[in-house]
């Protein structure tokens, strides 16, 4: 339940780990095999075809590797997904699509919980704001984009350069192909990849299951396995309103996975720091994660402190609470694992290794530069977080007020000199967000917006000038009633739980001050607009010192990256970006250890085995009561007494673990034989896999997938699923 | 459920917000009438005569204050209680006695959530550490405990002397009397009084209804109203293993209250900051409290986290969830207070007054020496917090290794010269923890001590000399796991979800270890003992400085204390110290005003009235469905067809608010009418109130009470408690 990435304020730029040239593989350590283990996140113009030659005898022809590259979605929301019919079906897990399940629901639709099924196409009902994208084509702009950076330029100026020509690339080609177009950074800085993707933006839903068996075992199980989860979802791409003709998709295998099975994923691992320095995973482990983790846990706090005031709420907070939870979890293994002093020296004697060699080739500064760079940007990042990033100022509203203001002012500069998520190439992919229906229920609203101004005055002193202009003496309680009560900046619900209901139906004035441009906003006196002004300055100024030292973080690892070229060569792959990758691994099991968190009695399988099946999912839930996270769904329970005797069904293969190297934003991701054919679904990694952020170990990390028979049983045993079957039988052909 | 006090590590001093002396009453600024508000903790030496006969036209007379102190009890767990018969029944609420109900439990019993009901004194379960005390008398030693500390001296000796004093003053009353002796500080070291209590540590369970019904709503009303909680519990004192025969207890009143009642309330609030300088109310805010909310949060993700694991989980976990969330909603509301302008400038004004008149006393400085006190404070909180009040090391083996290395250390020293905690006259309390048989489970410890490990090493960073020795070259779980597996110094619970289990079957070596004194605690190598000894000298440290600010802290409130009684007379009360207070007030309701928490369909009932009833109860769990936090006990769902037709039940009052002036550890507190009989029992205050801590304030603020009514007729009507209402029915004699 992992893998969703986190989704970032979409005006934020990326910030945190630094990004930072791939240190190759650290295969040696791991791997008792003279074959390299099953690691890497490859990209699908670099993919790595000698190893799998190599080690399996498998040779990747170009069409099996451009049918997967494009029946693999992109979601814009955090997470991967693929095209199952070539009508545009998408297959995704449960809780990728939480984000527009929670979004679609009102005060007496819980799509969320409850689920959702479409019998025909008129049934599948719009998102409000999510986007598809499909990689089309890669490529390589490195040598234009170096060359616009004019070497001893100071940061800043790099930087900023650096973002002109980006959006130059970018702004080109979206009006010479009409595709979405992304100048991707990889190896840190090593590489520029010019992405181009053909959007969806009218997608619309056709099928979840219950949250309960999609997310069964509820955070407790999180992260862990045996799991026993249904945690899929089915959406539809359309154009000009009907369903999009799609020239690839991926057919299902009708045979259960196996053993040893060589397998693949093809998907979006959201970022990962395994080139960073010693000194970024220091800085990561004594202040982002821990801060990371304060915030994480105040906000589990209130989202499950406001869910229990009622049914309503806890419906409004569901997809919240459930992201905040699964965040919590995987940064706490990662924490473990940056804790851990054994996983430490062996990042420490790689650098070591590096450095003495590189030493000899003089380049042996850019660690400390590195080093540097980080001590800056730790300096401003509480208010980095809290303001920029918006930490403090946790409300929609909010956000959307920034946009606007910043939108009016970044919009008259030209395309080149603005902050990157306004440059024309992205305008269509901001607005969509911007002007989403998404309901916003303003008693939840005034809750989390009092909860984070309580952080942002604790945290930056109330005698702060800053914080002392935010509050306008008043308390962060009446602060946040009156923002909230105040502003028209976005789809305000109506519901009998909104405060103040008949009499707050106002105007929602967003696209009228886009619209209007710096006049219009400069009048405004919205309470979200005055606020945004209050911080954007200093928001700003944290934001310029952070792009300073990612610039020089980016040329140090730069100089890093051309040292492992020369010594260990080019097969290596970039940290991830969120940007489609190619994994491999093989179905394996964990070596026995004798557990503490597994129970046996709790009617769990034995360890080392690869697969659960559904009746290991009733086993444990009547081990465990079937009281909450462990209890089935209604209909689930009423075909019990049927589906308890269909041995068949029992005995199908519901989850399934392998070695594939994967990471938050992988969730959802088709998994594949030999053959291209779907044999799963991404949906989470075990405990021991949550340090695969920051180094690849397959001794007992494992990716975590739904089984694709175990979703055609479910479809067909407990959902009765006939249309929706029938499609994926047209779209798989000749069985397999 | 607000109101039990924390439970300090009952190793650790009291720390935190200074203890100062009372700055006399708020009431100009509050009140509109001309008679002072119903403020006051009083002391029941000095009780508010003349306010009571002023505006009350009440005397209170030696034999009705008598009568209430010496039926008054204190749970040493946190809270306040009554005796309800002269065969030593004690009534206070089921959150007070969660502690006993909590340790009484195991795999197959769950009381606390359950319930329990003996039927006669044999079904009556011994608690495991529960002392119960009785005030017998007060007396000032306030000179002799200042002529002990000659004037001059440096802060740290001044604070031993004063120690030593304070405990010769103990042990020489515990041996001329054999009752529990406590030297009390009192208006911040403005006076000292000599408490002697009559002990009991044969406590036993009586009857405790089902969580459920205690704590109707859950954390969602915790600290509202209306309410509807049956908040109450049993327990009955022994002596010589026969039920105590005590000389003074409650009688009940069979008359419901009315709006307008006057009502006292004696018992034993914690703590309160009302005499705090601006200095410290600033610390407060910026630091203490931020730093208290950050660990309660992730307390509270980690316990609802292990509770999910299972029922079991949740069993052992459930009565520190409680806790924590109980106190997080509490420092909640507490930060608001502070966080709000228009308090903090009532109290800057306050200050302002005071030093503009002491000034002209030229004694204005000790504003400043407290307020540099506090820096000095400030700058050792966090270690002190971690180490000494061993937030960095949460586990119960933990605790008890360290109490047996220090008492070696500090039993070899004179009386007066040890730590305080191990004074002669309070060995037999602190063995009675110590030597606890509160069942430990290792599972649930390793959880802890990982989850604090990881914070103290990420608060005080994994190069921290002191932290490199505690975790030796491990990670927070092998840590955690090495050491609760390798300690033989708890009641280690056998169930099947501790680690080991079977093999784990170890002796508990903590009285041979207390027995053999410093030779055997020196050549023990126990991991607990080894890692206190890690911590010791760090702790102590830490300890030792904010002792010294303390006493430099004592001596400045006591000046402050003489200018203001200079100014103000001497008619004024002490800030709350978990001793014996006399509060009083009226029944009254809230002004009206739209209230964004209380939505009136959700069938709660109007504003501003004062009791709830059994029909509302029943309506709001229908409202609510019937999910949890608002579902009924099966006991009482059983029941309603019956309960809901009898119009007597229904109309019968449950919950009612009142104007009295209490705090966290008044939990549990009889509430008396003129007559000195049981009207009630507080358990809670609401959301207004949460603000008492610095301020009285009679405009929103209500202390929540549980009718006397309402107990007799759910005892009745629900639990048929037949041989309980027989002994309170002898108990109270003739009708009211």
């Amino acid at each position: 339940m992992t893998l969703r990435r986190l989704r970032y304020p979409f005006t934020a730029v990326q910030v945190g780990p630094a990004l930072a040239v791939l240190l190759a593989t650290f295969v040696a350590s791991f791997s008792e095999s003279q074959l390299p283990a099953d690691e890497g996140m490859w990209l699908f113009n670099h993919p790595p075809c000698v190893r799998l030659e190599e080690k399996y005898g498998v040779t990747l022809t170009p069409s099996w590797l451009l049918h997967l590259q494009q029946s693999s979605v992109r979601f814009n929301s955090g997470g991967s997904g693929s095209f199952v019919s070539a009508n545009g079906l998408v297959l995704t897990n449960h809780h990728v699509g939480a984000d527009s399940l929670q979004k679609l629901g009102d005060a007496s639709h819980n799509y969320y919980r409850d689920g959702f099924m479409a019998n025909s196409p008129q049934d599948e009902v719009p998102c409000h704001d999510l986007e598809l994208n499909v990689l089309i084509s890669i490529t390589d702009v490195t040598a234009r984009v170096q060359a616009a950076v004019a070497p001893g330029l100071e940061a800043n100026a790099a930087f900023a350069a650096r973002r002109r020509v980006m959006a130059e690339i970018e702004k080109e080609s979206l009006l010479s192909t009409g595709l979405r177009s992304d100048t991707v950074t990889l190896y840190q800085g090593g590489q520029y990849h010019l992405y181009r993707s053909k959007k969806y933006t009218d997608v619309r839903l056709v099928f979840a299951p219950e949250q309960q068996i999609a997310f069964f075992g509820g955070d407790a199980d999180n992260f862990e396995f045996p799991r026993f989860n249904l945690d899929i979802c089915f959406f539809r791409a359309y154009e000009n309103g009907l369903p999009a003709k799609v020239a690839h998709h991926l057919a299902w295998s009708r045979q259960p996975i196996a053993n040893g099975d060589l397998v693949f994923v093809s998907g979006h691992p959201g970022h990962t720091d395994r080139a960073n320095t010693i000194s970024e995973l220091i800085a990561m482990r004594d202040h982002q994660i821990p801060f990371s983790l304060a915030v994480l846990h105040r906000l589990e706090v209130m989202l499950t402190a406001y869910s229990a005031k009622g049914p309503e709420q806890a419906r409004q907070a569901m997809g919240e609470l459930f992201g905040v939870q699964n965040s919590r979890k995987a940064r706490e293994g990662l924490l473990a694992g940056l804790l851990d002093p054994a996983i430490m020296r062996r990042r420490q004697a790689r650098e070591h290794t590096l450095r003495e060699s590189a030493s000899e080739q003089e380049t042996v500064s850019p660690w400390n530069r590195i080093a540097q760079a980080q001590a800056d940007s730790d300096r401003v990042a509480t208010r980095y977080r809290l303001l920029e990033a918006a930490t403090g100022f946790n409300s929609q509203y909010f956000l959307n007020a920034r946009t606007i203001l910043r939108a009016a002012a970044e919009f008259a500069k030209p395309n080149g000199d603005r902050l990157r998520e306004y440059r024309d190439s992205n305008r269509e992919s901001l607005e969509l967000q911007l002007f989403s229906k998404e309901p916003i229920y303003d008693a939840f609203e005034i809750v989390k917006l009092t909860d984070s101004l309580t952080f942002l005055v604790t945290s930056l002193g109330a005698d702060d000038p800053m914080v002392q202009a935010v509050m306008c003496g008043q308390s962060p309680q009446q602060r946040a009633e009156e923002l909230v009560q105040g502003t028209t900046l976005g789809h305000r619900s109506l519901g009998s739980h909104s405060i103040g209901s008949e009499e707050s139906i106002v105007a929602d004035t967003r696209r009228l001050l886009m619209d209007g441009g710096t006049p219009a906003v400069a009048a405004s006196d919205d309470p979200m607009i005055v606020l945004a002004r209050f911080v954007d300055a200093d928001a700003r100024a944290a934001r310029q010192v952070i792009e300073a030292s990612s610039e020089i973080k980016q040329q140090s690892h730069a100089e890093i990256g051309r040292a492992i070229f020369l010594r260990e060569g080019t097969a290596v792959y970039p940290d991830a970006t969120f940007t489609l990758r190619l994994a491999y691994g093989t179905v394996r099991g964990v070596p026995e250890k004798s557990s503490p968190r597994v129970a046996k009695a709790d009617g769990l399988q034995e360890d080392g085995f690869v697969t659960t099946t559904f009746s290991g999912l009733f086993e444990r839930a009547t081990a465990q009561r079937n009281t909450p996270p462990f209890h089935l769904p209604d209909r689930w329970k009423s075909l019990l007494p049927r589906l308890e005797h269909d041995e068949t069904f029992l005995k199908t293969p519901l989850n399934f673990i392998s070695t594939v190297d994967i990471i938050g934003g992988n969730s959802g991701s088709p998994v594949v034989n030999r053959d291209g054919k779907l044999v799963g679904l991404i949906f989470d990694g075990n405990i021991d896999s949550l340090v695969l952020d920051i180094m690849y170990d397959d001794t007992r990390a494992r990716a975590v997938s739904v089984a694709a028979v175990g979703i055609i049983a479910a479809l067909r045993q407990v959902y009765d699923a006939t249309p929706l079957l029938r499609e994926i039988d047209n779209a798989s052909g000749s069985s397999d």
